[in-house]
């Protein structure tokens, strides 16, 4: 088959590939469309030791079931392969499962993803795709549920409604619009403010979302004044400008992986009792959510999702690099 | 009166001062005992910005009401002053009013605290001494009422009952002991561990509590394993640990303010979803519950308090900062 591989730092390579072999349990994808995820990217910058090159990235992914007990139907996967026996996994919390592998991951274990003709996974993990949803839009299931898991773990942190609730997102990438337009939308949030430094960004932003979007030093964004945060980004100076924008008894939720460690004012959280709380993908139950909520176009319009040819994959990393791609997906 | 001033870094004198005045909607108490607090020593070595000296410290307060509507009352002292009229005060949310004053600090506004002979305080924040309780170990009442708040916070988070829960308290000082007091003998925790690296303060812990005490480089305190960890010291390193001991989708409750900024794991945080939640004092309902607790002896004996008389204050307050006192209390 042909695949987009991540050969070394800031490299892909389109060329020819193994196909995956049938395993019992599982079925192989003849894969329709597959997004980019900022873990890719993290990935392809050299920075995730989840993701050691030779690889084939990408774990956002429609298609059509070519071998397999559901052969011929059209897809969507759940990328997040987990035991189905340990004490997570019974208790609806399969996302944080000792086991877990991600699809186009190799660190522990490795499972090639989806920038390919053609992709194994566990029929488990196979979701039939919604009539009213199309195939090549399908993939952003994925992030929307990464999204819809971080605002429902605040909301059920907030002790009031978010529709009396002022929040902030750091971020117009994917999940900062994916979280706003859940906010907004889905959950008819009271005042959005949705931050970032690319202006490009924050136009496509406000075409589709009904948010305030201001760049970093904005006065917007007061001190101790937000109920929650939500940081998409994960940089020591977004953790600083969530930590100063939160008000006392606040939430903070960490969505960003770009920046693992760095300083934080845990005074600030102590004196002010924040809770600050990591979300990590989402569980079973919240990926069938978010195809509820996809199906019923509950979220508006995608048109701000650009596609391009696998073929033409390492450039669309490039453009993502360079900040000359403003789509936020 | 006489009183123990805090003058200048690492500097108490013991010296007349002016009696307080008498206020419209306050009383004034003549102080029974009055305890030492960690924040109090934090002032003491001059790292404390909302208390500058001269100062009288102190706000672990039990008296005899001396003027005021309740006069020859025996009283305990809830020493956290808030408007009463925010949104956090009308929601059962005092502690977070951004008027809040404690005694014994002079930042934002002067109050003057309880190491003297008398102390003024609103009689909102007047409590009748239990009769089962001892007017000199009543003072407990305030860093109790922290504990249980902790607790409790904690306890409202997990997702199961502390019953099936293992815990790591870190820091074996008054806050510590008092959390893992209310853990076991409140809660009915099924397993605690506590770690200080002072093995004096560990033996007096062992009396009381039913926990294993360990110092920090314990085997026993292993990596991804405890539900709840309890970071009464708040330094870079303990929250290293309490990070480390985390299991996923555990709880670390941060209650101590040692050292106010530093590195963090936040990779972890986020990709083991880890809920981080900074606990400040405590409602007015945390601390009628914990003047409930103490009446009825629920968490046991309080031998471990150590007394001094007002005069010998400077001395008390070297011992804690040399480590040559052992008592929690």
């Amino acid at each position: 088959m042909q695949a987009l591989v991540y050969t070394n730092t800031q490299t892909l390579v389109y060329r020819e590939e193994k196909n995956p072999k049938v395993v019992n349990g599982e079925s192989i994808v003849r894969v329709a469309a597959s997004g980019i995820c900022g873990s890719d990217m993290h990935a392809y910058h050299g920075k995730d030791n989840r993701r050691i090159p030779p690889l084939i990235l990408g774990h956002e992914i429609s298609g059509t079931i070519d071998k397999g007990k559901f052969a011929g139907k059209k897809v969507i996967l759940n990328p997040l392969i987990t035991c189905g026996k340990c004490d997570y996994c019974t208790n609806e919390k399969e996302h944080l499962c000792n086991k877990r592998i991600i699809l186009g991951m190799n660190k522990p274990i490795e499972r090639q993803g989806g920038f390919a003709e053609y992709v194994s996974i566990p029929d488990n993990n196979i979701y039939e795709l919604p009539a009213s949803l199309g195939m090549k839009e399908a993939p952003i299931a994925e992030p929307t549920a990464v999204a819809l898991h971080a605002v429902e773990l605040g909301e059920k942190e907030l002790s009031k409604s978010l529709k009396n609730t002022k929040a902030l997102i750091i971020g117009g990438g994917a999940i900062g619009l994916l979280s706003g337009l859940i906010l907004s939308k889905v959950k008819d949030c009271g005042e959005i403010v949705i931050v970032d430094p690319n202006k490009k960004r924050l136009g496509e932003c406000s075409k589709y979302l009904n948010a305030q979007g201001v760049e970093p030093g904005s006065k917007i964004i007061l001190n101790d004044y937000f109920d929650i945060v939500f940081d998409t980004v994960g940089l020591e100076t977004t953790r600083h400008q969530a930590i100063n924008s939160i008000k006392p008894g606040g939430v903070i939720i960490h969505i960003g992986l770009t920046q693992p460690s760095g300083s934080f004012n845990f005074r600030k959280v102590t004196l002010q009792e924040i809770t600050f709380i990591g979300t990590y993908c989402y569980t079973n139950k919240d990926f069938e959510k978010t195809l509820n909520i996809l199906a019923n176009k509950k979220i508006g319009s995608l048109n701000w999702i650009e596609y391009k040819n696998l073929k033409d994959g390492a450039s669309a990393f490039q453009q993502i690099h360079d900040g000359s791609c403003s789509a936020p997906k």
